[in-house]
């Protein structure tokens, strides 16, 4: 039987030629020392080398991404050569162990001064490792269960102003929302467990508002309570939501990590929603850190059900195309078999729908709305008819305009949000 | 009774007039919507914003550091102007919850279009804050008294090949170091607990060595198990290492997150050596991401012991300059008391040392050498004894030349290892 190996996806660029810098990427996450040592023998290596699988030329630059590179000499003066490169470890190398899984195929390699780029694009993880992990509880169909919410995607917010409201005013919040029909409502990741909104406080206040009104409708309002903290008071939070009746728990992925997340999504009764705040410093320059495809597996396998993947015409620096990527990858079935439930957001109203659905085909979504809702003219409860009403004109295939003109409703949140090219 | 306020120092770039750019900053990260909302009143606004306390302008360029900044058309075309930013929030905001810290500090603020390069450079932490936190257990001082080692710096190395040796030539290689008079040895952050090496048998084979050599001489090497992975299993072999007599564990710091390590940190047993692979994701853009001075006082925070801050001369990209930095960071003993111990690495082999005290002044060090102890050209033995003779040299104020010609010894290591300007 030939042993499972995992492989990582790179995009880098050198001054070197790329098979002599990708041999010291080998080699770094493999051996790595500068001098041969004694007990490195050629069977050891043969089982337990990382191994260059791909390189795909693409094109050179005179300009170096990332300052630091080195070139010894070899190589041709002011020009740096782009490629992508596949790399592979036996599975063996890792054994079941998600944080050594990240130190191998990142670790050190940002620092490798024979690249002026490298950015970890995808990973693919064989079968023999996959099994270790549980994956996603919820995902797509488990929020959709816990929310009752079929046909088109979930409707939601985020309680603003993000921090400083007190329990009771959050709870007076809420039950604004609730009443408007929402089906989703998360805290700010500014706001976890403050003096002026302890967690338990504000799970009561909130709870009762969304388990009164369940109670009246039959519909079970999702609030994703941020417990993000250190592991004691997560866990304690945690089982406070459960005996509350809650259906979900945020975690701030990157602030919390990797072992402490997997610790609450392996507890199994809530929704996990996974907040990438951070995620700018990870991946805003082209030729460093991580890509979004690769980020979602390491989480997936976590455990985490929602992700946060910005939306188009967002607020913030990201293309359309690099979301649309995102929702794509989110909406996998691989690796695990359960989709990940993509949460946008970031500036959206509604308008955003038409495209969003034009160049996605989908309506699972976790679609977050925040002053398109409060804000909207005609109160809370109508502006979230109406990012029903833009989700339904969107899987018509209706263009703004044309949305605007069938449904009159639609009219009021497209005059106050609506940007004109 | 004034509030105590916790601020972050940032180095931006912005094709915006600094002051609207910093006050779009302000307003994400203690507000953060981007249309006015009910119950964001003005006496809540005074007492939760985040507040720009000073600007301080540096040098234009023509072209943006990061893609994706757009200027709506304020600002000069072309022109995207550097400053540093110090902002400022209530500590009220964040409670003693470190994770959230990391969220309010850096989170979305990456992603801002209004900038186009943001880096965290620093963080002033007021002590309201400062005392929810135990910080390091044994730092310097603790890691002096745990091996025995005073009047110089520590000198370790690292098990290599990192990936592939079973526990008994684990066991061996180790016999041969702490019989080479070595002080310190860590496993790989590829080593953890692969299914050639379980980390229970490597452990009890490591320490029956250890223990042994301390039995016979009274001299306890401390070897860092790589404890990285999920909570429960680095809880287990935690408990573990105390069991068996260890002195010290090793956690790969990005790739398992702040909740889990300040988890195993706050157990309290053992000295912890953090490791940062992962870094240079974090780092290594001028204007991405986050400085070593705020990043090891997050670390330092949650309990960590040891830091890996590169070395002199590394192998990696890293400038000197930025080495010394971090290595005064460290020692400073500001926030909470106890000074860091810096792990200096990566290509290093005794001849860094006249260098490295030079710039730094200091002998608190672990320094760690890999193929400079293991292929000395006299055997392991001598390679541990020209590393502390290098250290002699270095603080004499030696030059490599006349140390090599007052200390015959270091001769051969200089001849195999250094390398001509």
């Amino acid at each position: 039987m030939t042993m499972e190996r995992f492989s990582a996806t790179y995009l880098v660029e050198t001054p070197l030629p790329v098979e002599q810098a990708a041999a010291i990427l080998v080699g770094e996450q493999s051996s790595g020392t500068f001098v041969a040592v004694p007990g490195e023998s050629d069977a050891l290596k043969e089982r337990f080398s990382a191994r260059l699988e791909k390189i795909s030329a693409l094109e050179t630059v005179s300009e170096p991404a990332l300052p630091g590179a080195r070139s010894s000499g070899r190589g041709v003066p002011g020009r740096y050569q782009r490629a992508e490169v596949v790399v592979s470890w036996p599975v063996e190398n890792v054994g079941a162990n998600l944080p050594t899984l990240v130190s191998t195929v990142q670790g050190n390699l940002y620092e490798l001064s024979q690249f002026s780029g490298l950015k970890l694009l995808d990973l693919e993880l064989p079968p023999s490792f996959l099994s270790h992990f549980r994956g996603p509880q919820f995902g797509v169909a488990g929020c959709r269960r816990l929310t009752g919410v079929q046909n088109r995607p979930l409707i939601g917010t985020i309680v603003k102003p993000s921090i400083g409201l007190t329990p009771k005013q959050t709870a007076e919040l809420v039950k604004i929302l609730v009443e408007a029909g929402i089906d989703f409502i998360k805290d700010d990741e500014l706001m976890a467990n403050p003096p002026h909104s302890p967690f338990a406080e504000r799970l009561d206040a909130v709870m009762r508002v969304v388990n009164a009104h369940a109670d009246r409708t039959g519909k079970k309002v999702m609030y994703a309570f941020n417990i993000s903290d250190e592991v004691e008071p997560m866990q304690r939070h945690y089982e406070k939501v459960v005996a509350a009746g809650g259906t979900c728990a945020m975690i701030s992925l990157n602030s919390v990590g990797l072992a402490g997340t997997k610790k609450i999504c392996d507890l199994g009764a809530l929704a996990i929603h996974g907040h990438r705040n951070g995620w700018g410093a990870l991946n805003r320059h082209p030729l460093l850190g991580i890509e979004f495809p690769a980020y979602q597996k390491i989480w997936r396998l976590a455990g985490v059900d929602q992700l946060h993947v910005n939306g188009i015409a967002n607020k913030f620096w990201e293309s359309d195309d690099s979301v649309v990527r995102s929702i794509r990858a989110c909406l996998n079935p691989s690796p695990g078999g359960t989709p990940l439930m993509p949460v946008v957001s970031s500036g959206q109203w509604g308008g955003q729908a038409p495209e969003t659905y034009r160049r996605t085909g989908t309506i699972d979504l976790l679609y977050l709305a925040g002053g398109g809702i409060l804000a909207h003219p005609d109160g809370p409860a109508a502006g979230v008819r109406s990012l029903q009403k833009w989700w339904e004109a969107a899987v018509e295939g209706l263009t703004l305009e044309q949305a605007a003109a069938k449904y009159p409703e639609l009219g009021s949140s497209l005059e106050k949000f609506g940007k004109k090219a």
